[in-house]
Order: C-alpha cells, then sequence, then structure tokens
C-alpha cells in the first residue's frame, strides 16, 4: 500500500495513486434522467462513456476504481475540474471534506462497513456540477443500488428534483450506513456488559481494548462530517437548491446523533475497563486475604510442633502422659484466637 | 425492537416506526378551550377526530401511540407538515432538538421516568401551530394529567393565553419530571457515600457503575436540550408570544442546574471509584505486611527447630540438659528482634 | 428537607418553600437613608413595615426568613415583582443568577460559610429597584452586619451613592465571605502536603476525599457566578450607574482569583491522590520483596533440613561425624548466594 | 502574612497590606531622561520625591515596598490614581491583569524568580502616565538594573522613545526573566527522564510530585497573562504608540511559547508518574512470580518429607534401603515438571 | 546549547544566535529565474551575493546556517527587514509562527526530520518579498532539492508564477516531509499492538513512553501550524496572489489531517499503556491465585505431618499398624476439598 510520504516534494495536482490497489478495470456507469426518460449503461472505457453524456437531462456519473489516472484526468477535462480535486479523488487517505468552488461543489467522505467483526473504510468522493453528479468509488460495492433502483422505478420524488438531491441522496444514504456499524459497537459494548454482570471476565480486556480502537476510528471518520455538513446547510452555493436544504439539516441531525452515541459508548468502554481493573484489584485482595489466613493460623502451629519435634535429649513435657494434648490444646487456642481476630477485621 | 439501520436507503419522509412497539390502538384525546368554554374528547378514531376539530378555540390534540403510519400520516395531511417531521414523530430514537418551519414549531423531548431502579425513556414530539398543540406520546403515561387538570379545572392562567403558553407547559412538566430522576441519582451517591464511610464497600463497585451509567444516560439526554430551548428564548417566531419568553427563561434555568448536578454527581461517582481504589490498594498493603510479619518471624524460627529435628548422630547440643533452653532463647531474641525492627517500620 | 420534584405540574409562579424550615418568624429589617439622615427598624409584621417605608430616601429592605409566603407575595405586590421572582426567592435550590426586568435586577446568589469543618450553603436573594434594595436571608445570619455599620456610622462613600452601590456592597460582602472557605481548604490541602512529606498517611484517603468534595461544592457555586458579574459589567440598565460599573470589575476580578486557586486546589488535591497510590504501590512492593527474600532464602533451607529429619533406617550420611557440619556448610552456601542474588538485583 | 479575608466587610478602596511585610523603609528611585539628559535620584522620603518630579522629561518612578499606604496615598493623590488601584497595588495576592483607565493605564504581574530550589513569586504594578512610568516592587531585588543601565547608558532607542517603550521594557524583563524558571523545570524534568532510564527510580516519586507543583505554578502565573498582553496589541489607547504594538507581539509570542513548553513538560511529568506505576506493577509481578516459583516448588516437597518424618511405628518404606532414594528422585521428578511447567509460563 | 534566558536583559532585537552551532560558514544559494531564463550560483560571502542579485527576475536567496550575524544583518539592511525578524531567524528556539508586515510576510516554521529512531527539529525561516524568498536553514539539510530541481528543469507551473508561489511550494515540501516522521510513529504504535496481541510484552512500558513522547513533540511542532496557515488562507496581503489561496488550503488540510492523526496515535498509545496496566494486574492476580491454592492445599497438610512428628511419648496413633494410612486419608479428604473449594470459585 502506497503512503502519503511519497509524494513529497511533487507538485501540487500531480496524479499518484494512494490506497491499496483495486485491479480490476475502472467501470463507469451513466444514468441520465429526468421526471419522463431514464438511460442507464456501463462503459469500461472512459472515451466512450464522455461521448455518450446526455446533455438535455440529470447525468449521474458512478465510476468504480480510481487508480488509474488516466480516466480521472479525461474527466476532470471534460468538466473542467481543478488538478487538486483530481489529485484528492486518486487520494484514498484524504479527510472527510467539501470544497467549495464557483461551478462545482467537492466532497470526499469516507464509506464504513464491516467484514468479519473488522471495520473497513473506502473512499468516496462526490461531485456536484450543473444537472451532474460524478461520484468515485474505490472497489464495487453495493452501496448505491438502492438509488440507482429509486431512480430507475421512479420511487419517490428524485425524479423531479434537480442533481442537488441525487448529490444529497448519495451522502445520506453513506452516512446511514454508519448506523450498522455503530449498532455493532453498541452490541459489543452490551455483550461485554452482560459478560461483567455474569462475572465471566475472560478476555475480557482484549475485547474492551479493540472496541475501543473501533469508537476511535469510527469518531475520527464521522466528527470532522458535521463540520463540513454544517456548510452546505449554510446554503448560497448556486448549485444547492434552498428548498433541500431541510434534507441536509436531517443528515447533520443523523451526524450529531452518531457523535454522541459514539461518545456515550466510549464512556462505557472506558468506564468497564476501570471497573475491570477495580474489580482484578478486590480479587488480588480477597486471594491474598485468604493466603494471609491460612498463612497466619498455620504458620505458627508448624512452628510449635517443630519445636517437640526436636531431638534435645531434655526437653519438658515429652515424657508426660498428657503432654501431647496440652500441646494440642495450646495449638487449638491460638488457632482460634487468630480466627476471631479475623473475624472481626470481617476477612470472612 | 427496530434500529435506526433498517431505514438505509430509503427515501426521506418514510414512516417506518422505530421503537418497541406499543400493542394498543392509538388513541386521540382532543381538548378544545378558550377562557370561557371547554370540551375534552378521546376518540380511537383519526377521521373521527379530525372533523371533531373546532376551529374557534384553542385546541390541544394529545395522541397516545405512535406505531401507526396512517394515523401519523392523516394528522400530517390536515395540518400540512412536512414529512420530515412525520417521519420524527415515528422514529423513537430520534434526538432531542426543536425545528422551526415558517407555520409550525417542532420539539421532539425525552419523557425520563424510573421503574424498579431503571431509568426508562420515552419520545414525546411537540408540534406547535396556529392556536393549536399536537402531542404525540409513545405510550399511556399520565405525564399529562397536571396540564389537563389545569385547563379543565382553570387553574392559574392558562385558560387566558394564547397555544405557546400550552406547548411550554407541557415542555416544562416534562423537565421538571427529570428532577425526580436526578433527585434518585443523587441519594443513590449519597448512600454510596454513607457505605463507604461505615467501611461498608461490598458491592460498591457495581453499584458505583449503574450510577454512572445512569448520570451518562441522563446527560445524553439533557444536555442537548439547553441549546434547543436556547432557540425558542432568541424569540422571533410569529408563534410564539414575546411575553412567555420569560418562562422559557425559567426552563433553561432548571436545565442548566440539573446539567451542574449531573457533572456534580458523575464527579463525585468517579471521586468514589477512585478513592475505593485507593483503597483496596491500602487493604492489600496492610494485608500483606501482616502475612510478610507472621511469615519473617516465624519462617527462620521454623528452620531453627527443623535444624534440631535432623536426625544426624553427631550434632553439637542435644545431649547438654540446658540445650533445649538455650535454643529456645535465642529464638526468642530472633523474633524480637524482627518485631521491634518492624515497630520501627510503623507496620503495627 | 422539601425539594424540587414536588413542584412537578403546579403552574409556574406557585409560591412553594423548598429548603430547610427556618422556625422563627420573618424579620423584616428597614433602613433608610440619604446623606444627611438615616432610620433603622425592625418589624415583625409586614404590613407595619410596608407602610413605614418612605420614598424620598434610598431604602434597603432586608427580610431574613423565606419561608413565609405571605409576606413574600405582600412584597412582591407592593413592588410590582414578577411571580417567577417571588417563587425563585422562595426556592432555596435555586442556581446563582442575575435577571435584568424592565424596571429591576433580581440576583440570587449562595453565602457560604464552614460550621464545624462542614461547609453550608444559603440562598440570598438581592433585587435592586428604583432608590430600593430588597434583601432575602434564609436565616439570622449577620453578614451584613459590615454594611449597616457603614450606613449608620457613614463609613465610606456608601451614604453618597445611590441604591446601585447598595446593591454591590452587599454582593461584595457575600463573595468576599467566599475567600475564607477558599482558604480554609488551602489550609487543609497544605496540612495534607506536609503529612505526606512527613510520611505520616493515616486517614490521608479520607481528608482528600473530603478536600475534593469541598473544592466541588465551591467551584460549582462560585464558577456561575462570572458569567452572571460580567452581565451586570456590560452595563446599560437604568438602575446601573455606569461609575459605578468599576465596582464590579473588582467583584469579577476576585470571582475568576477564586476560580482559578479553586482549579490550583483542585489539581494539588487529585496530584496528592495519584502520587498516595504510587506510594502505596511502592510500599506494598517492598513489603513483598521483604517477604520474597525472607522466603527465598529459608524455604530450601527448611527442605534441607526436613529431608535429613526424615525416620528412614538408611540415609547417607546420617552416621558421619561430621555429616552435620557438612550439610550446615551447604547451607550456609545456598543462603549466601541467595543473598548476593538480591543484592546484586538491589532488593535491599 | 496577612490574607485576602481580612479585607470581608471593608468598603472598596481601603488601603490595607497584603502580604509578607518588607521590614525595610519604602525606597523612591527617581529616573528624569530624555535623548539629551539624565537625572537619577534615590529617596526615602515621598514628599520630597514627588517636589523633584520634573516635567518636561520622561519620568520613571520605582518604588520599592509597598507596605506603607501613606506613601502609596500620596503617590496617588499627585497622579490622581482610581482607589481601586491603590489598594490593588498593596495587595500583593492580586492576580495577574491589565486596566485601561482614560489617563492611565494599570498592570500588575508576578515576578518570578527561583531561591534554593523554590519558586518564589512577587508581585509588581506598574503604571503607565502621560510621560510617566510608576513601578512598585515588593523588595529591592535586582530586577530592573538591566533597563536602568539601558537608560543611563543609553544603550538601544530606549531614550529615544516615548514612555511607553519605557513601560513595555519592564514588562518584557519580567517576562523574560520567566524563562530561567521554566528552562529549571525543563531541566528537573530531563534529570528524572535519566534517572528513570538508568532504573534509578529511589525518590522519583517525590521529584515528580514537586516537578508538577511547580508547573502547575508557573501555569497559574503565565497563562493570564496572555489574554491581558492581548489587550494591549489591540492598541488603540491615547497613551500607546502604534509603532511600538509590535513589541508586544513579540512579548505575546514569549507567552505562548512558554504556556506551551509548560503543557509539555505537565505532559511529560505525567507520563512519568504513570509509567513509573506501571513500573512498580510490573516489578510487584515479577517479584511474586519469584515467590511463587520457589513456594509452589519447595512447598509439596517440604511436605514429602514431613511425611516421612513421622513418628508412626508402621510406615511403609522406611526400612527399604533404597526408601531414601526413591523418595529423592520423587522429589526430583516433581520439582523438574514444576520447573517446566513455569518455563512454559515464560516466568523465567 | 544556548538558551532563551541569556537575552534577559537586552534591549528587542539584539542579535544573538540561539541553538546548536553550526561549525560552517552560511552558504548563500541565489536562484533568479522568469519563465524564460534562470540563474544559480552558490556565495560564501553575504556581500558579493548581495551584489548579484538581479532586480528583474524572480529571487530565492537560500541562506545555510543563521548563527552569523554579520550576514543576518547585511541581509536585512538590505531588504529593511525589522531588526525582530532578524532577532528570530537567529533564534532556532522559535516557535512556529506568520507574521504579516506591510511588504513582508516572514514565517518561521520547524523542520523535522529522524535520525537513528529520534525526532531532530530544525528552524527554517521563510521571507516573502516583493519577488523576492528568503529562506534561512540552520545545516545544509537537502530538504529544498526537490524544488530547485523543479525551477532548473521547469517542472510543474512554477516558473511561469510569482514569487508566493515558490514561498508555497517552500511551506509545502516542509510540512509534507512530517507524514513520514508522523508515519513512523503510526508503524511503531502498530508494531507495539503486534507485540502486545502476540503477548510478548517485555519492553514495552518503554516502547510506549518514547512513542507517547514522539506524538507529544510532534503535536508541539504540528498543532499551532494550523492557526497560522489559517491567517495566509485569510489572503488580503498584497504579495499573495489570491488564485494561490486554494494551495494554501491544501497545506492547510494536510495539516488538519496530521493533527487528527497525532490525536489518534495518542489515544491508542495510551490505551495501549492502560491495557498493560490492568494486564499486569491480571497477571499479577493470576500468580497470587496459584501461590494461594499451593499453599492453601500444602500449609495444612505440613502442620499434620508436624504433629506426628513430635517427639511425646505419649500420643495416640501413632502405635496402630494403619495409623499412617488414617493420616493420609485424612490428609487426601483436606487436599480434595480444597481442590473442589477452588474449582467452585473458578480459580482454575
Amino acid at each position: 500500500m502506497k503512503r502519503k510520504s511519497i509524494k513529497k516534494g511533487l507538485p501540487p495536482g500531480s496524479l499518484i495513486h494512494i490506497g491499496s490497489l483495486n485491479k480490476e478495470k475502472t467501470k463507469i456507469q451513466l444514468i441520465s434522467y429526468n421526471s419522463r426518460v431514464l438511460k442507464s449503461e456501463i462503459f469500461n472505457d472512459v472515451d466512450t462513456a464522455i461521448t455518450n453524456i446526455s446533455k438535455s437531462k440529470i447525468t449521474w456519473i458512478n465510476i468504480v476504481g480510481v487508480q488509474d489516472s488516466v480516466v480521472i484526468n479525461k474527466l476532470g477535462d471534460r468538466y473542467k475540474l481543478h488538478p487538486l480535486i483530481l489529485e484528492d479523488i486518486m487520494n484514498t487517505e484524504q479527510r472527510t471534506k467539501i470544497e467549495f468552488y464557483d461551478d462545482c461543489i467537492f466532497f470526499t467522505i469516507k464509506l464504513l462497513y464491516r467484514v468479519n467483526r473488522e471495520i473497513k473504510s473506502e473512499e468516496v468522493s462526490l461531485i456536484l456540477l450543473n444537472n451532474t453528479v460524478l461520484s468515485f468509488l474505490e472497489t464495487s460495492k453495493e452501496i448505491f443500488e438502492p438509488i440507482k433502483n429509486r431512480i430507475i422505478e421512479n420511487i419517490g420524488i428524485i425524479r423531479k428534483q434537480s442533481a442537488d438531491y441525487l448529490f444529497y441522496s448519495l451522502i445520506d444514504i453513506i452516512i446511514d450506513n454508519y448506523f450498522s456499524v455503530i449498532e455493532d459497537v453498541e452490541e459489543q459494548t452490551e455483550r461485554l456488559e452482560k459478560m461483567f454482570i455474569a462475572k465471566n471476565t475472560e478476555g475480557i480486556l482484549k475485547n474492551i481494548k479493540i472496541n475501543k480502537y473501533d469508537i476511535l476510528f469510527l469518531r475520527k471518520a464521522i466528527t470532522p462530517l458535521g463540520k463540513e455538513i454544517q456548510k452546505i446547510r449554510r446554503g448560497g452555493h448556486k448549485l444547492l437548491n434552498d428548498n433541500n436544504i431541510i434534507f441536509f439539516n436531517d443528515v447533520y441531525d443523523h451526524i450529531i446523533q452518531m457523535v454522541e452515541s459514539l461518545y456515550i459508548y466510549s464512556e462505557l468502554n472506558i468506564s468497564l475497563q476501570e471497573t475491570y481493573h477495580s474489580l482484578l484489584s478486590e480479587r488480588t485482595n480477597k486471594t491474598i486475604q485468604l493466603l494471609t489466613i491460612i498463612s497466619t493460623i498455620f504458620i505458627p502451629l508448624t512452628f510449635i510442633v517443630g519445636v517437640y519435634g526436636m531431638n534435645f535429649k531434655h526437653m519438658p513435657g515429652l515424657t508426660l502422659s498428657y503432654g501431647f494434648y496440652i500441646i494440642l490444646g495450646a495449638m487449638i487456642i491460638v488457632a482460634f484466637s487468630m480466627i476471631i481476630y479475623f473475624k472481626r477485621k470481617k476477612w470472612f
């Protein structure tokens, strides 16, 4: 995997792919529609795709695969995109941000999903132009399928709206997707809670750590989003229809809710770890108390019996008939005083 | 229970109930009043209810049960509510927020109460329209009874005021309800304090954890409220009477006070846990000191008696008349030097 | 003691006393003055007091005892106070706040003092009206005596100033009173410091906890004050003389200084607790090292002597003349290697 | 030492000295200069000093000793200073602040220095008037000597500048002085680092605590300074020359740098303490492992030899020729399995 | 190494070198270019360099070595730089900042790189003047080589742009360089993660500490940068071309991303240390459990065998044929009840 530092010293706008390589060829899906007509095609070749763009309708170009600088460059030329936008599209370690240009709005956002309990993240770039939306995905995840269906089957108001509604719909579906990932963290936290209450703390430390990392990862991806969506809500850009701002309010709301939830889960996991740590101290304390009780009772007794095990010729009491019982009695008294002492200390 | 993620990919404004199901049929209570006349009826059928709405008076429609999209939809049609409002009403995992529309104000808030020491939360949605207030409750909790009584028995100024005063009264009673939940946390914290002082720390860890969770839960529900009420206090909306802003100041004040109290209880519980943790360390330390004292005194003595328990034919002193007493004296000296050593170390 | 939650569902402005009951009857002290004349009287009856109010002078009405709603109501009627002000006066669990009305300024503040090492708090309400200041105290604490003396004996500029200077003087003396409480926390913290340095840590945990609670309590009472005094400093209200704003700057300064001091003491106590916790770990470590040294040296030796204490008929060396000394030598070698091992580990 | 609380109830502007007493008589140093002429005198008597003030030049009056209210009062009269300024000069527990009056600027700041590894703080008050600077020091520290030299020997631009440049120079030298104190904290922290790496942790806990207290003390003194200097940087006061604002930018820069450094050292010391705490746990763990290994190996063996030390008449094997060797072999096997078990657990 | 405090008392603008000494003589590299012509020369003598400056082109003067006040002074004279700028150039302990003067922009920034796993920092000062950029480096690091190449080989748009683009390019390459240092912290953190999962925690404490220090160091250097670059982004200075602001947006973006990454790594390392601490407690607990099990089983047994090792003449059972076996059975029962007790406690 290529890293950010490889671009050190290159002029701005250099098209270098940063990220894991998608080995498949870039695919370009073209959907043109208005309230009456619809055309949906998939191309493997960028030139053919560009010549097929219809100007009279709303056009959605969904590009899957961002590692090919030729494709990115040609689209950039076609829509006169700033070289820094193209650079950002190819850099999948970009942070979430929105940028307003005179005749386009550029948005990069993380797509999050789980594969085998591990959170994966993928870069999505969205560009809103006049009557056109460009979307760039790293791999062929089926994330935008519901939107395609809503367009093709004419569900809801999407066919009647301008391009910014499509732009909103794509952002909305990506953010809605975060809920499943967050709900998984929630379930994990609740599972740990239950383990805790059941006093089954085997492996709890490792699981708390994983949970904390997941939350950290999610917070990093989601927290900056609020500020960026806020910029859209302020409105004022010619490509954004004032009547659609309310939908972005809704998105903003979801983000704040997620950020608050993540804060709560973060606190819960921290609290779990602290409580577990105190629990360990409690256990250690109990264990040492047990050890101390046993030792304190028997070590003096063992000494006493040791004394009468010595082989001195002349020792008092050895030959007495009741010598053994006297010593036994003495030992029982010692042991009982110890037990009473510990009882008073509430050690058991 | 349905979760947020099930709405992934649906167009905005889709009416899907999120939350635990209330199995009873939705009930609609209609109260119409002005300073002279009053009408109060309960309907099970939304159509009948709507036809009974009187236009010349102030109308309060209290809907109990939000799982039925038909009811919500019909009310939405009747009052021309935005689809996103209807969606939020049916989503009981909504976060607390206020939204200003041109001809209505929408407010969702959590109702908090305790059932068997556990805090329960329920979604309440309030809509202020011209001369009309709509309130949506999940289940038939008797939360609004005092307001109904004040209207019916004409207590205070409620019958003389416009609809925004009713809107305020509903918000006020929900927020006043938080005080009982917070006071319970306060009592729990004081109880733990007393346990602590009485050195009775059995189960304290579990109780601190529960307290911390309750506080976290309350803070999540109450903290965002301040910001939302602040928006009302700024005034300026045609549905809000400037003279009534002072009542919202009062509500705001209560919220700030709650937030501050929760902060204090949170700190107290954190402090309790830390002190308990140090106390455990103190105890472990004391226990180990006891173990070490006993072991350090008796282990060498036991060794000495062991030496004279060996079965060598030729050992010095075994046959001396005072051999036993010499060794005994030596052991007493060893033991006393140990005791003096520990005394000096202030171990007991 | 009555709690906040009992007011749930009551209309705003309901006069219910919240707080501990003062069993004495409400007393009303009336001081009227200008730069030349002075009248000071005490009344037990509110009606008589009201009829004695002189209009041509500056009037200070000091009410001791807020549990009697009749008194509060009559004063409210006389000065046309908003019902919410009256409600707040009777609620002694009110948080510190200032409220600007058109023709009055309402200020509630906590009076803090120590009784037997415990911090007590009492509600004080101050109302600035045209040429009049009303002050409400819960019990007959002598807090305002110095101000009375300054008026009666004509010390400083108080007799020459308008009512807002009296208002300032009352606030100032309450806040100056905080210094003694804070200085006590400071002394406690220094005392703990010295205990710590003297390695006398008995009971330190409990004392740190008390200190932390006191600081928390003080911060809760004092921190919001800064923001409220700030509102006065901005000036602009017709009852506030611009030339007197500088005195409120001075008050503000004191508050900031207190808040900063409390922050420092809070950090010092946290640091003390952490250091104490590490100290405990250090001690436990030392104790266990001692136990381990003693055990590690003597347990193998005790085993060896045990071996030669077995009663086998045929054991090598038992009958040798120097058998005992050989074994003794072997044991001394074992013990010395152990001691050298621990010396190298720097355990003693 | 007198404390703040003694001023409780006194009218504002009461001249009471708060701080440790300087037993020497107040000295007044008068330096008058312009780019051509210079006069420098020291007076013990305030009246003589005042009559010697020249009006045509820039005058710097440096007062050493602030415990004498007569001196402060006479200077206050001469320069028409507000009573609250005079009160603040005599109060050496004042917090750092700047105050803008119509015809003067008042600045109080802490002078910090080290005496035998302990940080001492002293109050300095500076007043900028038209062509005049007053400076008040608690004791005769030589802090302002370099400025005096620069004026007397005409070094730099100080003689050519107006009074605000002198004002700046005095502030600058006090703040530059902080660097030595901070560098000392830095050295202490590095010394602890090295002790830590050398595994010589004797007394490290105490030293970290001292460091943390020093940092806390410095932060309290320096952090509010930034905000106060900011107020000067905004400019706009008639006594401040716009061209000299750049010098205050430089001072501001130093303060921000100090605040950042202190934050870093604070974090480093916190990190040191935490790491030390974990190190202690590591050591305790290792020690207990050693104890457990020794005990676990020898305790069962000691039991076995104890069994064959019993005095039963009829015990199997005692009379066998190889009985002793069989038992010896069994014990070696037990010991070795234990050792292998601990090896596998990686305990040594 | 000289420190900041040595400048105490000196007038502002005193040229004193603060930092480690670079023993080589200062070198001056002069690159003059426009889109057609280019001249690149290296001088050891500042006077010759100054006479070689061409006025018709864009000039980049790269000075390596800042310890020679003569060189700095002559350049300052040539370009009429403020004495405080010159002072800051020679002070390599300067904090990152940008300063806008009427006809120049001054920027000091840290250059960060790794030498043998240790992060080194070097001061870089950049001055943007009309058609001229001055850059000051402490030692001859090859940091600016890529920019020189882009100018000499005419790569990208650098030759066609004004001086502010060169200024941007120099800032950009320094900041891009941070990515390598941060990626190294990332790798270290991941390595520790893996050690942790592999339960190989030897030396982990020391490595976490180093990581935390590195992150602290990086945060201190990078965090203030955001605020400073923000000042450039606001634009408005005559030396900054509005079309180039977008490049500074890109730089700003990188800084925010770095700050966020550092926050994450910081949290990860803190989490690692906490988890390690809990792990130690877990291990200590397990170890003590083992010790307690062994001791609790064998100590009573050893006592029993000790009893029958006593040399009393009259003891019951010693002479019985099955005495030994009875005692043996009793001991087995005791041992098994202990084992069952520990099994129930889930200790093994």
